[in-house]
């Protein structure tokens, strides 16, 4: 496991206009640093997940880019402090 | 991209008991198809991904798997509807 | 549209313990007037639809049978004061 | 029963305009897709169940055309991992 | 006890713009099959009982005349599966 | 209409205990001072109205006799500060 | 204890407008009737005490003056059943 | 005014167990240094004024003693900033 | 440990309009009186620490100047009651 | 500014058992890496600030300290993307 790749994360729960959702995932996706989109059941209608080399990038993309996008109505934010990963063989991936 | 190849995934946000956090993110990424574990800030604990063949396997894992962990005292279940990545050149990869 | 076949209909939602969810749905589905039972996705794990000949024989089956059913840690219960169903034409299949 | 023909279900559950309740459940019904609708007691005002023959058809017709209708002021969604019905002999009928 | 004079009940708490409390409570008595107003302490402002012929009415006088009154802001809705009256001996009236 | 005869009214919502929902509503209306009970639909189980002939005689009934009734996990009250009724010819009864 | 002297009495809290928030408490004070006024931590701003000579005034003091008040964007009411002070000697003060 | 003489205040609200409301505000007022307990309608059962000479002796009356009182489920502080009373002639009294 | 140094400490939480948020923390810090502002995760935007020589200077800091920042939606005050701080050798610093 | 003495922090609310709380504080100001430790108003009853070396290291601190001290009910954790402190002249300290 090479240190200097492990990225800091945050998942960002979206709630969206109504009338807006068509496409908002699509044009997420398109901001550095947005790795995964998922539409998603329940009380919010989009989850990101964003990953940057440093938390203080993580900060700027959700406020400078992804919040500013069209049609967000509500967010809640996550921060990783761990990230566990089938791929990595199940070791715990720390994010310093 | 390969359709078949394209799995079903749902997100479960845990509360774990208090006193049994330590262990249970390792103790969740034995159990198959649970591909990814997140310990997050907030109101819950963990963010788990799961992803299988079919629907139905999901469920059964979230069932007769994961929600018996011991610890748990909440969850929270979201299904993904369309999963977006950048690593398939921002497409949307459906879930049929 | 035969007016003496249209059944009041509610809809059950319970938060199930983790460790019973397994079966649960199959024990519901015995119990008579229900007519549905979904494994859900969100705060609820599993939706019960009710159907009855009478609003009291509905109140019946809930009180005295399905939240008599091991492992209900939470219900909420909506009753249907129409139903429309694409089975019949699109028109209100009104409930008296 | 015949695997191909069991279609992913999800329930839509949505809060409307006081002013514009009158109606909207018939409007929702000639979506495509859309089931059922009831007009429920409760938070919600309208209870709706979507069924289609693939999970990514579900998403967009809940995205591009009921959450479009107007009116709607809140929404969740619930995906049903599994369905089982008592017309089907009470055996689960699995989405995959 | 009269069969057919038992009839079904609905209670609608509502939350009314701040400004336009005064004479809402006496607008919403003039409804047909609104039996009475409370003006109540707690989240709400008034508690209101509906009783009809049937619940096909009962539901046209919520959505077609309760909620269109102004200054509504909110609204929650509980149908009354079963009353119980001291004046009627401390049996139940069932609503068929 | 008799001043004197105006009695101060509070609503109280009651959460049963899932297993000992049967009877409890016919208990409660044995209790002097609880004029109507409902089995309703929502997060609550029953509702019920207190009448007394003075505000404090109100708490006494709902603190020692009404709360302290098997099975209530939960309750909220409600405190009419205004009664309107159909039967008084629409004319709001004060509770002094 | 004269027991025509012991007033019914209300608490509001209040949530204000952020821009409008000074002033308001100064404002409020100046209503007849609004006895204490509470600049508080918390989900609410305000909290107000009302006290009456009756619960009938009670109300219209709310509705009539105190909601009507600009700023306000949120209420929630508590009705006194019971009043206990210090000061009568530990006795409670009946409202009647 | 004479400055020495204001007391810092802090509002707590009770949820009591319900088999043990009755007498518990008894109980309460008999602590120092609290000064008025309401009975009251809402999600809360009791509302507790708490005044002292400071800051640091209010926290401890609350934790040592009022929260030690049999029968509390759950508590919400609210302190009070300033504290505005007609006995004063409407103008702030400021707690330093 | 010095008593008139110890300083009256009240914690803000605030959501901000998501096209505002780049800026907002940087402006609050300029508002005498606030300490520290943080940009944190979870329902709430920032986290801002206010500390000034009197409980009467901390409301008119949070009412007349940190209130009325500019792309503020939501607040949720907590005053200190207690700080402890390891600086101080882990004693607590009492606000009196 | 020198960057390597910047610290992650985060932000932990803590609700803790009713008579529990005398002594709680300061036992958690003994684990190290808690900085500083409130208590406070509202619906929690401390505030805890934790500044570690790494991010992974306030994650073991949390999981394997703090959330393992006794009389604790519930927490919500937050944490800090940026920390502006008027110690350092009002410029954004950023958490790499």
């Amino acid at each position: 496991m090479f240190h200097g790749m492990v990225m800091p994360t945050a998942i960002v729960m979206l709630k969206i206009d109504h009338r807006k959702v068509t496409g908002t995932a699509e044009k997420l996706l398109e901001i550095p640093d947005i790795a995964e989109v998922y539409s998603v059941s329940g009380r919010f209608d989009l989850l990101v997940v964003v990953r940057s080399d440093s938390v203080d990038k993580i900060e700027s993309v959700i406020t400078d880019a992804l919040l500013k996008t069209e049609g967000i109505v509500e967010s809640e934010t996550m921060f990783a402090f761990r990230s566990l990963d089938k791929r990595e063989g199940g070791r715990a991936i720390d994010v310093d």
